[in-house]
């Protein structure tokens, strides 16, 4: 069965004093996040205004590639790190494409 | 000078028992809009969960490019549209792509 592609937008919220920890953390997913299969985009966005404001913007060719990125070593160990370093709950939505 | 590209993030959260007329409205901004000078990308994407929550995805060439989109006529047109068709105020992120 062909599955249509996925969007997601992520925000990940630092703590104040916590933003270069995260800031690391976060860069050293994409290189082996873009080498999953499925991964179509995987951009880490910074807020101009907002430093604690980080974003990922994502495309996955399937649900179930995204769900096999969800369950990968190297996110598990960032989010392993995600209580001492957010402010908020991660706020992952899923979205469609329209045009 | 140089000027570098901006990510945009736009959440637009229609009124209920208004997601079929906002969704026209936005779809119809998506062709003059990727027509313009320094428009990376604009994507319209709809939440799966949510169908109240439209977001767009966009990339912008230069600061100037995106002040000249945000004084469009057909931005304003569909603006002029937001106040009977939207549950919250617009929400436009501007971003730095890390990586």
């Amino acid at each position: 069965m062909h599955e249509k592609p996925i969007r997601i937008v992520a925000r990940v919220v630092s703590r104040t004093d916590k933003t270069g920890e995260l800031r690391s953390v976060l860069i050293a997913l994409v290189a082996p996040t873009r080498r999953e299969t499925g991964c179509l985009c995987y951009d880490l966005l910074q807020n101009q205004s907002d430093p604690t404001d980080f974003t990922f913007v994502e495309e996955w060719e399937s649900n179930t590639a995204l769900e096999s990125h969800l369950n990968s070593d190297h996110l598990k160990a960032a989010a392993g790190r995600f209580p001492e370093l957010l402010a908020e709950e991660l706020d992952i939505r899923r979205y469609d494409t329209i045009e």
